[in-house]
């Protein structure tokens, strides 16, 4: 049952004991949400746990200890979970089928809680749980605005990509106004690579070649790339907007060498060029402008068979 | 003489047949103040013009033709400028000495100007507009918006820098809600690099080198490099930020090779190493993170000449 900001806060305020969750392979909003709910909540007087996956160094200044204290939960809720099956195998087990509130963003959300909070229009979980937490009346401490900070900064790319709105700025102007270390956090975030990546980016590019005129530019990551510099592929998502980044570039293609042999292709795109439509052609799909799917065969063969589907759209714009 | 926004305000309100400059070399700030204050003035009614260097294409879509059609002003502003020496040499010998008002942000701002409209706490001279505007109680239409965004988020590396105070993001929250493009924008101004210049990244991270267990991170920049990709020296002031990227370095140093055979340097340091200390061994200086100095004689000289100097500062950490 989907319920208003100010109605999912009155059930937090009568609950307690209260356990929070969010997706695996965690993200800077599924750690601010988490840690942003949790601060809200301990600041209502309330018992509270979290269990999460490994957090990322860049991403656990969030992260305390307390939260780790176990106890029996009356009340789980999730937060940025778009579907149950992204839980980690464990929680889905032990608590998927008794949440209580499920706190997300996501468009495609998938319900499967008692009470649902969800706003698509929101940049990030945590600018939901923002307008939460100021539609109850609540006061947001240092830490619960740093945590919340978090999750609005990278899931906008640092207020770069276009679902930064009006509100997403508000928001974040008002958090940065709690006493957050915004420049310190975007340092850390945004403008620190280890240099196993910095050299891996580097093959990464060397590898990147350009076809249709400069309309489509495509970077092949192989197994070796990964081996020779120790990055592992968790650590290496940013690559995939790296070719549509160049001058020119309507269909930006990353073609990633998976362990088995087979690719992983990430298609991001520009107007009026459509990645979910290239990626359907091979049983894949996603958004318009960033899609993805999986192929096998020998590397030079599927980067020609994308060529081709990808010529073929370039024809037709 | 010093004045409010409020105060600036009514100086432009008594004033008519108007010339706006900026500095040389106009960055993104440059233009959106420039344009920004154009837009502002003309919906007001006053006859307004502009003068101004050439604008690079990613920063263009302010400027607009009818800001040029020449009259002779009664009243001169700039706007961005710190020192009447940043003028272009046309616009310094004609009007350095009659400008009426000044609009700056700039901290080391050399006053020289009848009026001086100075907030050195703005992150951009924009910034300062949008103060100015909303003081003295002012609408803001989506065309001075979309200028006023184009400064304050170029000179903040889109809310990136620490001078994106809580302020700054209320600003930008504002001006987005007028109407402004921020995705596109932002997608043009910091997700578009040139095919040239992705290969002349590509060769300075190739070049990378890193001393004393991982602190100093060098790169060197050659007149070949330049001579291979085609890229202008001046697009390539980024090169600067690189290698203080990558994590644990605490100074990042920039070679460049200049055409006459000497070096220009560029120093990043995180604390508590000092770029300018560094610099100023060498004659040259800046701020505390960010320094720069002149060098010449042979490149591995001139590397080692510069590590001495680093690694003496690393070990009196």
């Amino acid at each position: 049952m989907n319920v208003t900001h100010k109605e999912a806060f009155s059930l937090l305020q009568n609950t307690d004991n209260i356990l929070i969750l969010t997706h695996r392979n965690p993200d800077g909003d599924a750690v601010g949400s988490m840690f942003g709910l949790f601060y809200a909540l301990k600041e209502m007087g309330k018992n509270v746990r979290c269990i999460i996956d490994t957090v990322s160094d860049a991403l656990s200044f969030p992260v305390t200890e307390e939260a780790f204290i176990e106890f029996e939960p009356d009340t789980v809720v999730t937060v940025d979970v778009a579907d149950k099956k992204l839980l980690t195998e464990d929680t889905l087990e032990k608590y998927g089928d008794r949440v209580f509130l499920a706190i997300d963003h996501h468009e495609a959300n998938k319900p499967f809680s008692e009470h649902l909070l969800l706003d698509y229009k929101a940049s990030a979980a945590c600018e939901v749980l923002f307008d939460m937490l100021t539609a109850a009346g609540r006061d947001i401490s240092r830490e619960c605005a740093t945590a919340l900070y978090l999750g609005i900064s990278t899931d906008t790319g640092c207020f770069r990509y276009p679902n930064t709105s009006a509100h997403t700025l508000y928001a974040a102007s008002v958090l940065v106004e709690k006493g957050v270390d915004n420049g310190e956090i975007n340092r850390i975030v945004f403008e620190t690579k280890s240099r196993a990546y910095v050299q891996f980016e580097a093959l990464a590019m060397s590898s990147l070649r350009t076809y249709f005129d400069g309309k489509c530019a495509v970077i092949v990551l192989t197994q070796d790339m990964f081996r020779r510099t120790g990055v592992s592929e968790a650590d290496t998502h940013g690559i995939a907007a790296l070719p549509r980044q160049i001058e020119g570039v309507l269909a930006g293609i990353v073609v990633k060498e998976k362990k088995d042999g087979t690719y992983k292709i990430s298609v991001r795109t520009n107007e009026p060029i459509s990645a979910a439509e290239i990626c359907e052609v091979f049983g894949g799909g996603g958004h318009r402008l960033a899609a993805g799917c999986d192929m096998a065969g020998r590397p030079q063969q599927v980067v020609n068979d994308i060529l081709k589907v990808v010529g073929e759209a370039l024809e037709n714009i």
